[in-house]
């Protein structure tokens, strides 16, 4: 396992924290990407420098792929970030803040950079569990990506090293990944996870995000660090 | 078929361009979508413009995608751009023109815009004849990234239109495309093929793309009106 290097993808919340955090105790060599993509906040970005520098990892590659050019998401602009709402309206349709083909777009990038850096694994934070109902975070789908990236790249032709897509939240509650990631001494203080923080940074506590985020400390039965400074 | 939208992957080049000849006279509504990537020329993208004006396309959409960073390839600076090779060797072993991960990349946008547009199809010229030895445009790949986009997106949730990727090129020789091409009355004068043109545009007439090129307008026993103008 030594020295094997791992793309991880980061966007300095909660979930991709403690992936990153589950990568380096693993011993993987760590390269982070985080993506500018037409987000309402540049929090998110701030928090992924925090995280890949605590995790010391050897390089963190901040991309610009322009997505509010593409539109059709709250996150991104075209609608109003919903709030208050319970998990039964969470998990009855896909919410206006998903963003198309996100994980896709992502997953690409990380595909190209782990070709070029001959890494054999790319990591990412999706959850099938407590999750706002993305198509993109669900089993089948990582399968499937991980499928056409053997066909796309030089390894599908050459019998290189296969690419594996390791998403080690997949099955988790909210409340499994923040008592991984305390076992692991991750500091949640540095994660932001707010769909629509105030200009300040402070999250709004209302969003999905947020609403999940405070349900998986209530139920670990640990103190949310970022809520203690708020 | 009427009024049903296409989302036409457009470099400029030969293939994309009867890609999208193909698309029309099908009698979709053309969105041409195209990348400014870092590659070395942008010859490239005066082409798709020229090319989505022709054939009338209902938007025209470039987009930045920083593929230079990522790296590990000659189209973005990495390498020099190999000359004068026969077929045997173009097909002996991925070029270094090959770029990482970039049909997963473009589709990955095309499948987001496709989403946002409501459109249920996504043209591509990919070759797996008279190419130049890159996986990601074998047919296999094509199936797993359609797969793949219909689990990624709300189509494979909410049980609405599957995305389909049309390749109309894949089991033809360069011959049969430019052939086609004409049918549909496509002015090749207007496109761009050259990895490695002069500062005036002018092609290299050795690179890959120039020799496969010649090879098709040679053996379709027509003359490329690009080499008239040189």
């Amino acid at each position: 396992m030594k020295n094997k290097k791992a793309v991880v993808l980061l966007s300095g919340g909660l979930d991709s924290t403690t992936v990153m955090a589950i990568a380096r105790a693993n011993g993987y060599e760590i390269y982070g990407l985080s993506f500018r993509y037409g987000q309402r906040h540049a929090m998110e970005l701030e928090a992924a420098r925090r995280v890949a520098r605590a995790f010391n990892a050897i390089e963190h590659m901040i991309m610009d792929v322009d997505l509010a050019k593409i539109g059709g998401s709250a996150l991104t602009g075209d609608n109003q970030v919903p709030k208050n709402r319970d998990e039964g309206e969470m998990k009855k349709e896909i919410p206006v803040t998903y963003v198309p083909a996100r994980n896709t777009i992502f997953l690409a990038h990380a595909l190209a950079w782990a070709e070029v850096l001959g890494a054999s694994e790319i990591f990412l934070g999706v959850n099938a569990i407590d999750y706002s109902g993305y198509p993109d975070c669900r089993p089948q789908y990582i399968a499937a990506f991980e499928q056409m990236a053997n066909l796309a790249t030089k390894a599908g032709v050459e019998g290189k090293t296969r690419v594996k897509i390791r998403t080690p939240l997949i099955h988790m509650t909210k409340a499994d990944i923040i008592r991984k990631g305390i076992e692991l001494g991750v500091d949640y203080g540095m994660t932001h996870s707010c769909y629509d923080p105030s200009p300040e940074g402070m999250p709004c506590g209302r969003c999905d995000s947020c609403l999940l985020r405070e349900k998986g400390f209530r139920e670990a039965g640990i103190t949310d660090p970022v809520t203690l400074v708020r």
